[in-house]
């Protein structure tokens, strides 16, 4: 018998007459004092954000709550349409889409910038310093060594080829609010030299754009899908809140199901090998 | 052959040059100039918050964000114990526990709440200006017609026993930002009266209050859920991150395990009927 | 503190050289000797089926294993298109469209049957020897006390409006296997009477069938839901498997986002109440 | 606009008189013809199974019912605690656990014994005929390479330390089904030379040996991952079912918050970088 396994957290706990979170009463000391972003970056960087890291996380909430009707917006609504009883799943359905290929670029181009910086010999005071070339030397020689093994995170948008509208505008706000850091600086040089390597222009996007933004900001690169996934929230509750009132999900399975051509199994699916 | 099928959302979409959220301009009119949770407000309710009601809906998502190792903390842990490897898999098991039990009383309370004043032959500026002793009077029926079929949603805490820490507080806040209306005073006279009928004080619980105080807001009640979820998605991230840094995972299964007395099944299984 | 909190379990355990599972030794005496399927009515049932019962559960596990692309389909592919790195998530997103509505029915009904038979004073023997005619007047009353509060579940098909062809096949299935019972000769004798109630004649659907045979065969009501679910696991790894194979995700998303038209919202979102 | 995106499957469909699945109908073919495992082989393999390869499959599915009080029975039980209307949230949680690590195995182990086999410049026939002396110079190779870049999968099991009671039975079973292919055969010989790389002998797992029988058995290794949920889910209902009948999950949750301490986040979580 046990008794003895014990472990221990530091998010939250509760007594009689207060509850603790992160340390603090949340009574007296978080509600109507502390904003909800400003604690969900403190809840997932496990330390509270300064005032420009709180703004530049909270840019990138709103940069990716949605996009349109994606495929996590599809299988919430068609959940919802099948279970209209259960909201959480529907919810949940939506973020299981939330994996390596949509909502992945966050992390991957995330991961990517870490993993170049992390070889330079320098510290964040210093990479503060770099002129433009010769982050656009680490930049070259970082595509190139990507582009070896498969795409370079960040580059490209099948929609907005011209540009992603939402770059600058983050990039922007974060060097007003003092967080425009390596992860940014680097990103920057990739949108500059790619085409030296890649032998044509490719916007830079903003799913990326809000990796390289989280990094600076002090997100760690394994949370950077969890970030993804909290603003995406936001958006599927926005889509599940339409289909409460203006529903679809009966006419996308339709349409799906119209579309679609059955064609018998080729081998013959009854014959034995 | 269809072709036919169309539908309309209002969500969003975009073309090559823009992104369209909620009728505005991503990049251009919301990128830094909107919070998050002002965003998700408007996304839930299908329209923007007054200062006041953007206010108390912060305050709300504070409120319900985590509240310790809860079934939706644990099976979050245990699955990226089981999944590192899909941190949106994690998340959704500990999202799929928010429905009709622990996350539920926050949807319970504003639904038995709204129907109660669906009742009262009165606008919404005529119940501003009711006394307390009228709100009494309906507080009082309310409870005992609830009581003959089950328990009253809001009321009661496990182990805040003497009063939830959050309740007075998110009363305080929602007067000040000019959002104490109906459900909120109705939920206060439930506080006042019910022992009348129960033959016992309980405490207005948090979760009861904050379904009180978003109903006030002008969250659909269908909804409600919907923003406990989002509250808890940043709770849960906390916890995952935790246990990127420090897991208690495997304690918890072990624990778990070891705590277990198999016994055998009864009647002897393998008999037949 | 504790060490104190213990609890039972009759499912399995294992120590260094056993494995049991439902009082069995798994390697000695279950591996090789029973089915899969037998052994998921043990574990649903909660002991071990007839011969007769374990044909009709699997008849109806094969009934209920895929309908083509429905909602539950078309959440697991575009799910996995998003996230082919978790079969898992897929998986669990079309699981979650396994509620009220679609895959509900088999729940439904047999709850719907169940509550009509428990009113009866008669025990099953006696079921078993009733009339039509007698079961006709039950019939018509359960149809007509349930007409009043909603649709009568089991009832009914939109595609196949002439008969569903699963439905004769599984009665007579069930009745060769001698397990059809008081909830097979309840919902036939809807078959034959409900014309008297709502002035049109619809098909028994498939899904109500299985849940009819499958409350014979002595599923507990509270778990039918989750046979569907068994069931549909299987159909749902075919898509899965099918997408690995001749992917058709990306399509569906793009023919869905296509033909939505984006209209803006109504009132005017910007203006604040 | 389209109309013109179409796209092909061929699980099923369906239309006013008949439902097709697999190429066959499924009310005069199917149903009380085939199991319900082999119907999943076939569903998940793209294939009818021979009998042999449906008699291993099914053993497999038994083997991975179930394994106890795993993680994903932990979140499986819990979500049901916290939301009992939601059944298939609470499966849907359990398997979420069925990743990379815990029911991980049977996948990686298929993988691995694949990757090495298709190195070989032999055919299916040639290699059965193979001598164990020629397997165990291939084994030892394998072994000696995995274990530069991680562990060998399906070696080793915390609790049965002395062998795990599964494997033998499995390899039996397969052998005489006239299964026992090369995956197995590598598998064994792996059993047999392990030692003299990694200097200690471990048992071959039972998670370990479904995948190379599985394998064997022309289960796609990309889908290794969907057999383990499929048998999976039978034990998860157990456990919901158990969970109905004699619930534990509160004992588990409230074990699980006692046994925590909550220590304060260091460093103090209030200073601001």
């Amino acid at each position: 018998v046990s008794g003895e396994i014990r472990y221990a957290t530091s998010i939250g706990t509760s007594d009689r007459d207060s509850i603790t979170l992160l340390g603090h009463d949340l009574a007296t000391d978080l509600l109507g004092k502390i904003g909800f972003s400003e604690l969900a970056f403190w809840l997932i960087a496990g330390r509270r954000p300064t005032a420009g890291q709180a703004r530049v996380f909270e840019t990138v909430l709103v940069a990716l709550a949605d996009h349109g009707l994606t495929p996590t917006a599809i299988a919430a609504r068609v959940t919802y349409l099948s279970s209209p009883d259960s909201l959480q799943g529907a919810l949940a359905a939506g973020l299981l889409g939330g994996g390596s290929r949509f909502l992945g670029v966050t992390e991957d181009t995330g991961r990517f910038l870490a993993a170049a910086i992390a070889e330079l010999s320098a510290d964040g005071e210093q990479l503060a310093e770099w002129t433009e070339g010769r982050w656009d030397v680490v930049a070259e020689r970082a595509v190139r060594r990507q582009r070896a093994i498969g795409l370079v995170p960040g580059l490209g948008h099948p929609v907005h080829k011209d540009g992603d509208p939402r770059t600058p505008v983050i990039i922007a706000i974060a060097a007003e609010a003092g967080v425009r850091g390596p992860h940014l600086l680097l990103f920057e040089a990739i949108g500059r030299v790619h085409h030296r390597v890649l032998g044509k222009r490719l916007p830079l996007n903003g799913a990326g754009v809000c990796g390289a933004a989280l990094a600076d900001a002090g997100i760690p690169v394994e949370l950077l899908r969890g970030v993804a996934l909290l603003a995406r929230t936001a958006g599927l509750l926005g889509h599940l809140s339409e289909e409460t009132r203006r529903p679809i999900g009966m006419e996308i399975y339709r349409l799906v199901e119209e579309q679609a051509d059955y064609v018998d199994p080729d081998p013959p699916s009854g014959s034995h090998p």
